[in-house]
């Protein structure tokens, strides 16, 4: 049934929720599915999304200690097979490399040509590729901590795809790191999922869950995942980034191997990590509403548009300028490691068209100006957390001086309204029976409930429900209690929900 | 023959050069071979290169308006045959995928399985899916220009590699932009080459001709093809950039259609230009010399490192603090839109061995810091366009005070030096005799000399003496002359020279 009230997006969310994200995405220009099948293409927006993703992010990892580098796209197939589980877990989903060239058949047709002697595989992910070149650079603990991270493409061959939330192609960063002792490794591990909570929560307003992914979501080859995990506004939960302690699986596997203090030849110790172009999924279905996208500022591509009413002065180019000197003016306040980013809407269109186009964008302050705020010194703002017609009339100076603050009250206003959200929509539930009217009832949200840890019971779950054990939390639910499947002893309450 | 002078690079420029380039590579850290055929790792000090070109580059494509986007890595087969002449530059040198699973055979072993409809090319260059793209995006005039960057990585499966300057995968950047008319098109392919070269002189201290290449040496596709050439220090050129005017070519082939102001149809006019991780190995063979790599300060990812001088100090947390409060004063000043960079090198290792670490990785700046450096409030330091025991003492605040001076006196030396040798190997030749034993003789270098523009005879000179018609420069060449190998009218000299 549709709303009454008239909405930039059709369907809403009530109306229908994936159809409505995928109107989101096209509305804001953010992305679009391409001829490849399951590869999409990043359009400047939604590009522009991910360089202040991969720019904040990158700068946390360099505080750490990390450094990049940049590994072969191509993964030779001998080399997946190291680690027995790893293969396993990717081998249904490969993009395989068997050919390097091109020839004409008999009939003047195009065919692969020059067979490889092994088949190369386009990289999952890269363990093996990276893990082969530290067992070349590793030799003694002076070597260590080795901790490097690559930005790049990775390709997971999903015959369902969803833009940004599941492709075939996408773009990710991928921290590996070795380290001479177990505890050093887990510290690691635990550290990256901190800074990928803190990155969550601080800059994309969206609040998460930390906890550790159970056996059966664990990494193939890890001996512990753990994730972060926020709720959408359908309130199914969306795993936002993973950090795994390897163990020393990997380092068998593939020889890394380095001298100790006291020239004892050592396996090493090795982490990894990674976020996506999923993030920006997890963006559109916290924040978006019924009238498009809504991106918090502190990742904002532009944090203000200003549109020049001309059309109703006597000096157009007046206006004009009056636009471009306040740019300027913002132009040098910084914001969150950046310079306030502003952007002059000029194109031949008319006044509603852009102003609808940016609130659909989710950039967080309009300006509108014309030659009556130009006698009043004053700029006319709208925000994007605030109704479409709601808009008031600011002095040009106090805006200058209040801008960042504005957009920070957007930025917390975000956050808080996503936290309530979740807040709302999550439950304790001890009692099996309870449990299960709550998700059969086409009940969603966030439901902690006790559990004994048996892979079996948590499998049933999932096909009876179509119900995820998210994770079990870190923080917040260490209470003992008694498993409601099975009644034994459980040592907290866990994160189930329906997940993406 | 060895040289007498013992150097920290063995062999030597002059004693082999091929090996040298592979020999500074190694002992600077930057990359080294992967087990993948063709493919390379880009080590950390050669990543952050590519960091501050890629930034750089980045920051001058924004300002003239570009947008950055990602596209698909895979092209479908019937893309690339879309344009003919461009279809046959690339087929021989193609990554095929043919699968998209791995299943075990009847013993147990990985097999290519899910074989595909059609092959999917892993890009060499995104023409053929930028511009499908294109054609979706383009109704009107009004959507032109459109101007758009990837950041990407790309394969052609080259069968003869080395690190940087060929490799089956590298990084690079892909403009492509599209415009209602000719003249836009070929302003921009006209401004983007300038923006190299001026990226090139001003930050890669690396002079260069700018000028069109042969319909021979052209882009397959393109209508025409400029480059900027640089000479590298065995006196060969060095293709370092190039920007395409592609006229309609891949308009018509793509149906790329607008409605003109006079609701008409017409086909885009289309350009394309790249820069590639290529891009280090001629700063490599511009700068390098007999100890190593040599970085311009201004693309440096450390400008300055700091070894504190720890074993003959009473109190070695003092000479540590000194440092760490000098590195944050550092810190702070700004150089060329970064802060100066500033590595600390507190490594478990012999002063010696580190300082010649530093010296082969490039690094502009060593300061060494002991206890009586401490006394005196100075620093000791070592600029790297200088012999590695050149030191001098400098006081703190001096140094603080000049050390953006001291920087771009490093980087206008390196520019001066390759300027010189460039100009030292460059020769103007009329006659065909002459050019001819010139190069025969061995000789290198740039040669000027009138041509006539026919491909036949520039074939000719390349079988005969290796030489190739580097670009036809637009500047300073403008003298009307006779072609030395036909005698026939020539509109100007040309550049020679053995190539990259």
């Amino acid at each position: 049934m549709a709303t009454a009230t008239k909405t930039a997006i059709v369907p809403t969310r009530e109306d229908d929720y994936p159809q409505w994200y995928q109107e989101v995405i096209k509305e804001a220009d953010l992305a679009e599915t391409s001829p490849v099948r399951g590869c999409m293409v990043i359009k400047p927006w939604g590009y522009g999304l991910w360089e202040n993703i991969r720019d904040t992010l990158d700068a946390r990892f360099k505080a750490t200690g990390h450094k990049n580098a940049y590994f072969p796209l191509f993964i030779p197939l001998s080399f997946l097979q190291r680690e027995a589980d790893h293969v396993e877990g990717f081998a249904k989903e490969c993009a395989v490399v068997t050919h390097h060239r091109l020839e004409p058949d008999a009939d003047g047709k195009l065919q692969p040509a020059g067979k490889l002697e092994e088949p190369l595989i386009v990289r999952p992910t890269s363990e093996t590729i990276i893990g082969e070149m530290f067992s070349r650079w590793i030799e003694s603990h002076r070597d260590l901590p080795l901790l490097i991270n690559q930005w790049a493409n990775v390709v997971r061959w999903e015959m369902r795809t969803r833009l940004f939330l599941r492709t075939a192609e996408f773009l990710w960063q991928e921290g590996h790191t070795a380290h001479a002792t177990q505890q050093e490794a887990i510290d690691e591990t635990l550290q990256m999922l901190d800074i990928y909570a803190d990155f969550a929560e601080n800059m994309m307003a969206m609040p998460v869950i930390k906890g550790e992914k159970s056996e059966g979501e664990r990494f193939p080859g890890a001996v512990a995942t753990y994730s972060i995990e926020a709720m959408m506004q359908d309130g199914k939960s969306l795993q936002s980034g993973t950090s795994h302690f390897l163990g020393q699986n990997f380092s068998k596997a593939q020889d890394i191997t380095f001298q100790d203090e006291n020239k004892e030849l050592q396996h090493a110790w090795t982490t990894s990590w990674g976020v996506s172009t999923r993030l920006i999924g997890a963006l559109i279905m916290t924040h978006a509403d019924d009238d498009g996208m809504v991106v918090p500022p502190r990742l904002a591509p532009t944090h203000i548009v200003i549109i020049p009413i001309t059309f109703k002065a006597d000096d157009p180019e007046a206006v004009l300028n009056y636009c471009h000197k306040l740019a300027d003016d913002l132009g040098v306040i910084s914001y969150h490691g950046r310079s306030v980013t502003v952007e002059i809407d000029n194109r031949d269109l008319r006044g509603g068209e852009k102003t609808w186009g940016w609130i659909k964008k989710g950039v967080p302050i309009r300006l509108e100006i014309g030659p009556r705020d130009i006698e009043s010194d004053s700029v006319f703002m709208g925000r994007r957390d605030q109704g479409p017609k709601e808009k008031q009339g600011v002095p040009r100076t106090e805006f200058i001086e209040t801008v960042t603050a504005i957009l920070d009250d957007i930025q917390q206003g975000l956050f808080d309204r996503a936290l309530a959200r979740r807040e709302n929509a999550s439950n304790t539930i001890d009692d099996k029976e309870a449990f299960y009217a709550h998700f059969e009832d086409d009940g969603v949200g966030f439901v902690y409930s006790h559990f004994c840890g048996d892979p079996e019971v948590e499998k049933q779950v999932k096909t009876d429900l179509k119900v995820t054990l998210c994770n079990i939390p870190l923080e917040g639910h260490d209470e003992k209690g008694t498993c409601i499947f099975t009644g034994k002893p459980s040592k907290q309450r866990v994160l189930w929900a329906k997940a993406y």
